[in-house]
Formats: structure tokens, sequence, C-alpha cells
């Protein structure tokens, strides 16, 4: 764990040096991280530089050869059945990409809400994708995840008049164990909430370079 | 994993003592177990005397409770954080239930597809509940858990109008991975599909007792 913590301070100053910004995005399998990845990137090609990152536990190249389709640079890391990435696979990652042509970075993290939680990556935001299918109980069950993250995507937010999810419920336990979560419900299939989102992108993307300007 | 192995054979050979067949149910996060372990108990409760047990990396007794609820003896194991259930964490679970009294427990391991596949528990039988929510790709990302199993659940058919799911997709993914594996669709809202899950614990459960029996 010391090993990967020093690993991950190398990556967090590589990818200073190259003023490129990343952000590692965990979920659930099937919480639709790849959908909302696609989404974003549509939304923000025109502002930045964009390359992704993908974590799978198999060799299937499904995820990047969806964001190579769209000529953007993805490079995929098989963890080889292992259950996250670490800041090693993240830095052999980050070796097979152009730094210094990219502004952000998103980091597919492999399907888990349990370990991914526990290993730093080096990336400026942790983020998780929750989805309304999974049911309204996954703070509660799930609070490792929950406390580790800087953001919350609340995805398929067009499946509420289907399944039971109740918001306030699920909301209340979010912000038992991590009271300044910033969140934003969406649906990567009507584009609800997206604009939010990325906007929240182009802000933290000038803040971290503020931060290094300053220094 | 030896230590883990040998764990589990104790733990075939003392529910074999007591009669007891136990079923390892495993699935992503919010794919519905607990709500197709309740639905499978509401089934089975005139055949058989069930118990449950629980795992969870957190200590909230959500899904104990809704079993106790019912007045089914549920025993909760916290990992700790683990991201899965082990032979020792399941003997543990078993000491805190009187076999002697059960026919079947069904034990609700963590919500994860990549670790659970790794680790023999002395179970009967060892289950995917995958969801329709999901995305029919799982197969191809997470080939560990679905080779590892012995049947099948697609739970949440009901949300089949509402999402992009290719079935056909999913079958091949499965059949690729696990040629004989037995799977029944299901809707644990409608009920669709139950019958013939239930109908095949009831097969299961006579077959182990001849198995037993012939010895």
């Amino acid at each position: 764990m010391v090993a990967n913590d020093n690993i991950a301070i190398e990556n967090d100053l590589l990818l200073k040096k190259h003023k490129t910004v990343a952000i590692n995005i965990m979920a659930s399998p099937g919480a639709g991280k790849t959908s909302f990845i696609l989404r974003t990137i549509d939304k923000l090609s025109r502002s930045f530089r964009i390359g992704v990152i993908e974590g799978d536990t198999s060799a299937a190249t499904i995820d990047a050869d969806k964001i190579s389709e769209l000529g953007f640079p993805a490079v995929q890391i098989n963890t080889g059945g292992d259950c996250h990435l670490d800041a090693n696979m993240l830095k052999s990652g980050l070796d097979n990409l152009t730094l210094s042509n990219l502004d952000l970075v998103l980091v597919e993290n492999v399907g888990n809400l349990v370990c991914p939680a526990a290993f730093k990556l080096g990336t400026y935001k942790n983020i998780l994708v929750a989805s309304i299918p999974e049911g309204d109980d996954k703070p509660y069950k799930y609070p490792a995840m929950y406390s580790a993250v800087d953001v919350l995507i609340i995805n398929k937010i067009d499946l509420l008049p289907y399944v039971p999810f109740n918001m306030e419920y699920f909301i209340t336990g979010v912000k038992m164990l991590n009271p300044g979560l910033i969140s934003f419900p969406i649906s990567c299939k009507t584009d609800e909430g997206l604009e939010a989102w990325v906007n929240w992108v182009k802000t933290t993307v000038a803040d971290f370079r503020h931060g290094i300007n300053d220094k």
C-alpha cells in the first residue's frame, strides 16, 4: 500500500508536469461508466483534448474500442482478473498516452464498489457513478466507496418511474458519510443534468491550472 | 487459498451431515440479490425450512433485517470492508444457524462481479444474479464470474422495454464461457419466471438428498 501511494504521488507529479487533469471514475458494474464517458467526451471535445484509460478485468476491449472509434486516444489496462486499478497500472496507462497533447484524462476503473476505493491512483479527482436501478441503499452498504469520492454522479434518472428508489433515503445515506459531496443527477439517455456536470469539469480544469501556475 | 479450500471442504461436509443445501448467490451491487432471496423464500417456505446468511462490507444489517422481519433465521457477516465472503466467514455464519433445523441456506455474497468468484465457500451450488440494467456486455467483461457458476438468474426483465439490452449478444457471451449454464430470466417485481427457478431448487434439493442417501 505504501508502494502504491508512492507511485500515486509520481503519477500526480507527472500529470501536473503536463498540466493534464485526470479523473478516476468508479462504479458498480453496469452503472453506465462508459456511456457517461462517451457523453462527457461529446460535450467537452471542443473545450479540451481528451484521452481515456479503460480498466478491465479481461482482455475484452469493448469499452476502449468505443472511445477509439470516435477518434479519441484510448488505452486499455487489463488487470488480469484483479478487481481494481492500482497506481502502477495507471502509470503504465499514462505512459501509453501522449500527455503533452492532453488536457483531460478520464480513467474508467474496474466495475466494483469495494476495492477501487482503497487504492489511490494519483488522479486529481475521484468520482463515483451510482445508478438508479442499483437501489437507494448502496451508501449504507458500501460506505468506504461513498466516503472516498469528490463527486457523485446519480445516473439513469430516466428509470426513476420504473424502479423503487427513495431519493431522500439515498441522499441521507450519502450526506451521513460524505457531507460536502457534490452530486449530479443525470441521464445519459436524455442528457438531463449533463450540462451541470460538464460545467463542473470546466471549472475543475481551470482551478487545477491556476493551482499549478500559482506555484 | 489452500487454507480457504480446506475450510470449504469442511463446510461442505458439515452441510451434508445436516442434509442442508447451501446456495451461494453472487451478483453486482444492486442486481437484486435480496429481493430475489425474499421472493424465493416466499415461494419455498412451505416446502423447506430456510435460513439466510448475509454478507456485507459494513455493519449495516439492512438485508438481514428484511429476512428476520419475515420470521426466518438470518445471520449477518460483516466482512470488515473485504470484497467477498471466504470459507472461514461462511463457517462462522453456519455456526450461528441451527443447521439441523434447516433444509436450505441461501448465502448472499458481497455485491461484486470479480472477487467472490475466486473463493470457494463449500456451498452445494453457486449462482449469479445478473440484471438487465447492468447491460448485455457483462459476460465479456467479467468472464471469471460467468465461468464459475452453476446457474444464471437474469433479473429485472420487466425493465427490458426501458433500457438497451441485446439478449442474443448477452447469451452468446454466456455460452462462450459456460456452455451448459442453466439460466432463468425472471422479474422479482412481476414474479415472471420465478416458478421455473423454484422448481429447479426443489429438484436440486431432492438430488442432493439422493446423493447423500446413496453413500
